[in-house]
This record gives C-alpha cells, sequence and structure tokens, in this order.
C-alpha cells in the first residue's frame, strides 16, 4: 500500500529499516528460505541490533516472517485464509477440519460463566478441539456446553475424552440453533494452546469468542485461538478474500 | 480462563512472571494508574529487566497495558467492542461512527486491484475515512471504488476532499448491494494510520479487509485498520460480545 501515502508522516528508523528489509525479502529470498544471522543483518543495512531487532519483529507481526525453535528465522508463506463464520449459522462441529481432543466436566471461567447467562457454581461440559488446515496446527478452541442444553448426556457411558466430547456435541447438535454472535481480539497464547500450536507461550494469537443460542439462551460459548502470524480470519459467503501480502509481493515482482 | 489447565506445561519465566504482574494489576490498581518503573518492577519482583520487559509486553498485547508517550505504562481500561459485520450487509457510510477525511483519484496497489478484479492500471476513488468510539480513534479506513461503480461522479464539482468522498459514497449507494466478505489478520500500522490512531508505526492493529459486490462484480474494497490493544471486533446480530478480560477481571475480584 506504499502508493497510498496522502500524507508525509516522519518514520521511525526501525519502520524504514523495515521497509528495506521487506523489498530485500522480496527481491533476494524466497518462502521458506533461512535469514541470514542478527549480526550480519545488522552489518548489512549498517544498524543497530535493536533497530534490527524491531524491524524484524514488524515483519513478523505481519506475517511476512517466521520464527521457529531450533529452526531461525525463515521467510513465511502467504497466510492462510481460514474460514470463521458464515451467514448460514452452524452448530460447532460441522466441520472437518475440527478434530476433538477432550471433554470434561468443569466449573467455566467467571467471564464465561456470564456469557452462558449461569452461576459459576454450576458445572458445564468442556470439549477441547484442535483444528488443522493445510497440515498445520491453525487453532485450540475451549467449547463450554451448559449442562441443561443437553439433559440426555447422563445415558452416555463414557465419562470423558474424545467419546465424550463427540456426544456433547452430537446432542447439541439436536437444538435449533437461534443465533450466534462472535469477537474477535488479539491476545496472548496460553501455555497449553501455544503447545497444541507449536508457538511459545504468549505468542499474539487471534481470540475468537462466540456465543451459540438456542431455546432462547445461550447454550455454549467458544473460545478459539488462532495463530495469528499464518491465519488471516475469513467471513462471508462468496469465499476467500484473496488479499495478502505475499500475493501483493508476488504480483509486484512480477 | 486459569482454571481449565487440562494438562500441565512448563511456563518460561516471563510467562509465569505475567501472571503474577496480572493479578497484581488486579489486586493493587484500578484503571488509568501509572505503574511504578521498570527498574523498581524489577526490583519488586526480582527479576531480570529483559524478563520484566517481555511480561509487560505480553500484558500489552492482551489489552491490560498501555503504554503511551510521554504518559508511561498505565493500567488499561476493559477493551471497546467495536462492531465491524452484521448478517444485514449494509454498504460502508450507513454508520454515524465513520467521519470523511479525504478523497482522490489514484492508483490502487496491485493487491487491491485484483481484489476489484481490474486493470491495475486503471485509477480507482480513493475515499480516506476514519471511525471514533467513545471519543477515541479506534480506525483508519483505505476505502477503493471503482470508477465504473459510480459513473455519475463526473458532474460532481469538487475534485477532492471531503465533499467528493461523501458524494462517492452517495453514488455508491444507489447501486444494490449484492453481497460482502470480509477477512480479519494482525497487520502493522503503517506511519499515516498510526498517526491517525495516536500510535507508534508498526505497532499491532487488526487489518478487516471487506469486499462489496454489486451489479455482479466487485464494487469497493475497504482496508480498516482497528487498533489491537483498544478494540474487539465484534460480528453478529444480537449485539456486542460482553466477554472481556477487564470484565473477567472485575468479576474475579469481587
Amino acid at each position: 500500500m506504499g502508493t497510498t501515502q496522502l500524507e508525509t508522516v516522519p518514520e521511525p528508523k526501525y519502520w524504514h529499516l523495515k521497509n528495506v528489509i521487506g523489498e530485500a525479502l522480496d527481491s533476494e529470498f524466497s518462502i521458506g528460505e533461512i535469514l541470514p544471522n542478527e549480526r550480519d543483518l545488522a552489518a548489512r543495512f549498517g544498524v543497530a541490533r535493536a533497530t534490527l531487532r524491531q524491524a524484524l519483529e514488524q515483519l513478523e507481526l505481519e506475517g511476512r516472517l517466521q520464527r521457529r525453535r531450533g529452526v531461525g528465522t525463515t521467510v513465511a508463506p502467504p497466510r492462510m485464509g481460514v474460514a470463521v463464520g458464515s451467514p448460514r449459522q452452524n452448530w460447532p462441529g460441522n466441520d472437518d477440519d475440527w478434530r476433538t481432543v477432550d471433554c470434561m466436566q468443569t466449573l467455566a471461567p467467571v467471564a464465561v460463566a456470564r456469557l452462558l447467562d449461569q452461576d459459576p457454581a454450576r458445572t458445564v461440559h468442556l470439549v477441547r478441539r484442535s483444528r488443522v488446515s493445510g497440515g498445520q496446527p491453525v487453532a485450540a478452541e475451549l467449547l463450554y456446553v451448559t449442562e441443561s442444553a443437553v439433559p440426555e448426556l447422563s445415558g452416555i457411558d463414557a465419562p470423558a475424552g474424545p467419546a465424550r466430547a463427540r456426544a456433547v456435541l452430537r446432542e447439541l447438535h439436536r437444538l435449533d440453533l437461534e443465533g450466534e454472535d462472535r469477537s474477535v481480539e488479539l491476545a496472548s497464547a496460553r501455555a497449553d494452546d501455544a503447545k497444541e500450536l507449536d508457538r511459545l507461550p504468549g505468542a499474539p494469537v487471534l481470540l475468537v469468542t462466540t456465543r451459540y443460542f438456542a431455546q432462547g439462551r445461550t447454550a455454549a460459548v467458544s473460545m478459539a485461538t488462532y495463530r495469528a502470524d499464518t491465519c488471516r480470519l475469513t467471513f462471508g459467503d462468496t469465499g476467500d478474500v484473496e488479499i495478502h501480502h505475499g500475493a501483493e509481493r508476488q504480483a509486484q515482482a512480477s
């Protein structure tokens, strides 16, 4: 979007450096290639290590670079479009991308209990799922289902585990879904989500909170943590929005 | 969400510190209060400055802390819910929250031209808008409108500026909106957007890309940059999703 500067703003050094490195990535590097180490890069661009690090952090935020333990800093592929919302409302679980990990009865965090509009002292079914796209882990979800939404579940044998999780989802799907709403915000990965997403705890993630309504009440709340480095969340009925830095980069290079 | 650890994962030092400081914020500080300086905090928690800084960065990512130039680090208020998508599709501009800043004829970036499905050598109308919520700037938008979508515009006198922008929007609204799709991803603020949002260039932002369809084609593309520190983007028909760390914090404290 460099062609549409409507107004000139003084740029900090790391920002200028970020743009310079970004151009070097376009012209000299290919996707997956490992960058030279920080000392060599700082020398090449004639900047302090601290400035270099700030610029690299920017490029990581933008999804241009990936830092991986034991590998180093590599040129990132374009972000994946991952469908999150659609005008057709769906119960969670109607999707082959999600893998059911576990299920347990537990207390919901106070804020989740409030979303569920129930007493925090009442237990809920907590279904834990993970989402894989293009062979990579992209999201970890905690799905809280009220016990009153799935009363028939007491007849199921398995007390926990994936079988129990599938039973909870199956019972949930019997209800008429009356509506859903959703929010997206920046967050940092909790330790167990980070592990599942192959990131360090605290890595930037997009937290998608969804409320599902049935029988005039909130039946379930999903807290899904998406990798912010590799994912672009898509909404809407006409398929994927095809914009990403990668495409822009390739188009400008060609 | 600390009550639902299904699995124990070793936590890095900064992550543990982040949780400890988070609890201190709940119990000892109020919203808007300025934190002690880094040296004093590091001494109090018995950690190295580098570890402290990592923990503070985490808390900033989560919207718990704000760093402001000339002020220091303060305890952040809960994030604002900002409505982005609704099942009722709307042309851009049907919203009092947006202020029209400027309008010009220009070339669109290559990636935007591709989204508009038109030759990058053809000019577009670029409407620049900003969004204010609760008295604070929350978003800066670049709205690209194809010339073919608003052919009658040639009769308007003003060649640029807010009056021109309003004329472009008025002509656009005459079309039947056939659909829209949207994506959300993490990005870093461009220098001019950062200025408008009162942030430093490179600050984490949520980039919302929306395509608007009319007459069987893409009529307009919006690239809207939302502050990731203060905003929670909301989608859906049942109003705001009321979850945020602030609410959780207050509920746990009570």
